[in-house]
């Protein structure tokens, strides 16, 4: 039996990115960047102007005839005489002969002819060619997520494919006899399976859609079976349930068998204490406890974390902050808690009932409070550290 | 001209809910629960095992004959003779007759025949029928965010549908002529078009998939056109661009003349000062400035609001929270700003170069942060307000 730190570092040693791939810009959102970036171009690429007015050259006086106009999209860079000006918007070239622009409000016109009330610096609003950034600048780091500011970033510098890290293909194997399919009867001594859409969801939740969901019956020969099958097709292995000591629990010999690497199985803590996790090739594997929110507590902590490496994540932490528990709390179990919270800008409160065996306070929860093993006494308003979810 | 805190109660008073819908559990990730459910069966349905071990009647002695096996999912409610116990796991049917499971750490067992170590309490390590939630009982409130520990608590209720608010339908219009679509050559005076790809990846992130994206020309006639279309198919309409006072700006003339009653434009803000809201009948129409940063700024202030109302959540406010500033900042611009900044548990910085034009600084901020316009002066350490971002 380990404790979680050294669960997580086990985690993080053993799991590796995921291969790279070229994706389309537009479709890139939530994926880690797996190259870093230059500009191709200059942006803006010509020098423009910052405001609707006049475009005139700052040494001359204060009079002008207006003899064109430059819309934003149209380019015409043409000659323009001493002590004429002309009609500019936002966004439009600015001809090479022109300095300035004056903003529309601070100027007088009569018909063709312009007076500037009141002049504006030397160079004022035109935005010079390369003034956001330069051809070969740097636009993104390696490893950045991938958020809609930087979708439009790389999209207005013209780039449209990107390298990302693949996110994972992973399968999740729900064990058990007892569990029957939602919507049907349940007969006497059966109860409804729900891990498998609640785990989905939870993939679902950090951006992963190739999810697979099998069934098995706790059964030797079907546990090996199944797993030999996911175990060369998919990135990620959850198995839910059969991972006890109990004489039906086969899981972990089925694994076994099958070749896959155990690197630790049992953890400290409460709930989930019966945890396995392996690897087979680059194959990463976690059987979960059956119970509803031990698997859902296993997911946010353990799961979550390995995805988030596989995914390209630079942080490889749990994303844990500090709040400040509202009620005082023993902890005289000699093992690491990991207790349903709710959790504001400033203090964290310890939900009512925090049963393993279901979901009610977690479906309320919005993160995880982590007492570890070593800590008795958390007094009111002492930090802890919380994992938040959802 | 309005202020910032205006724009959003306006905005709150003319959004209202989606109409609501019924959907599959395992599909209803992210939306907002539009009943307040309770539970069709009691949970655990039957009394239960907590433990692997062996199930016996607490009044009687120490020594007992192992007469059979209650293994999860199958169910027998045999009748047990005096002196008797049964084998049972974890989540198996306890019967009738008996009231009290032993861990099988604490027992002695030689063939058929049990001696118990150390003797539970009464009723030790059995749950009863109902005991996590009683038929009837409520499972979640109207107004809940499906997340995936509740979609795992309605599943293990055998509940499959459940009536949530729908998601808005949304179409972004992008106007401009200086636009070229990225992957082409880019002609003098002319800039790749990227807000359509941001904006969509906005939504995108809100959950929000079902998204129409149009380009328009600067002119009046198609302007109306695509308007006239789309005022009637979306829910959300979100315009980029022409909504200045240039010359070449017909966004607004093109609303007023489709029947879209104007609601608020320009507010008192930096940057996107020229922000259109409107309606016509039940869909929102936003107008949002054309260039890149000022255009997300509001989506993120303004727009996000709109469809959170529109998706049925119940906090409509910002998702605030506050930081201490780590650098004193002087407001002479008698206007609120949204600054990029990037925070932590602690703190915030705001980030460098805060031109509107550009999305470098927006690509590596997660929040931003609201100095209100009669706020002249930030100290150091200063708490302010942060809208999260991505």
């Amino acid at each position: 039996m380990i404790q979680v730190s050294q669960a997580l570092s086990i985690i993080t040693e053993n799991s590796c990115k995921m291969p790279i791939r070229k994706i389309e810009v537009h479709k890139s959102l939530g994926f880690i960047l797996a190259e870093t970036i230059h500009s191709p171009i200059d942006m803006p690429p010509f020098r423009q102007s910052a405001m609707d007015g006049y475009a005139f050259l700052f040494s001359e006086l204060n009079q002008f005839d207006i003899v064109s106009t430059s819309q934003a999209g149209n380019f015409s860079n043409e000659q323009i005489e001493k002590n004429q000006a002309i009609r500019i918007f936002t966004g439009a070239y600015v001809p090479d002969c022109l300095d300035t622009v004056v903003m529309q409000e601070h100027t007088e016109r009569n018909g063709q002819s312009l007076k500037i009330i009141k002049k504006p610096n030397a160079f004022a609003n035109v935005r010079s060619k390369g003034e956001q950034i330069k051809k070969e600048e740097l636009v993104l780091e390696r490893n950045t997520l991938i958020t809609p500011a930087a979708i439009g970033f790389l999209a207005c510098l013209g780039i449209t494919e990107i390298n990302i890290y693949k996110k994972p293909k992973v399968v999740i194997i729900v064990t058990g006899n007892e569990l029957v399919k939602a919507g049907k009867k349940l007969p006497k001594g059966k109860i409804f399976e729900s891990n498998s859409v609640m785990l989905a969801s939870a993939f679902q939740s950090m951006g992963i859609d190739k999810i697979k969901i099998f069934k098995v019956k706790d059964d030797l020969n079907s546990t090996k079976k199944i797993l030999k099958n996911c175990l060369s097709s998919f990135d990620v292995v959850l198995v839910s349930g059969g991972i006890s000591v109990g004489d039906y629990d086969f899981v972990k010999e089925a694994l076994l068998s099958n070749g896959v690497e155990e690197l630790f199985y049992t953890i400290n803590q409460k709930p989930g204490k019966p945890l396995f996790f392996g690897k087979k090739v680059k194959t990463l594997v976690f059987a979960l406890p059956g119970n509803p929110a031990s698997a859902l507590t296993s997911f946010y902590i353990y799961v979550q974390h390995a995805l988030k490496i596989k995914m390209g994540f630079d942080s490889v932490h749990l994303n844990q902050i500090n709040r400040k528990i509202t009620t005082p709390f023993e902890n005289t179990t000699g093992k690491s808690l990991f207790l349903k919270g709710f959790y504001n800008d400033e203090f964290v409160t310890v939900l009512e009932s925090q049963s393993s065996a279901m979901l009610n306070t977690f479906a309320t929860a919005n993160g995880l409070i982590y007492i570890p093993y070593d800590k008795e006494i958390v007094a009111e308003n002492q930090e802890v550290s919380i994992i938040p979810i959802n």
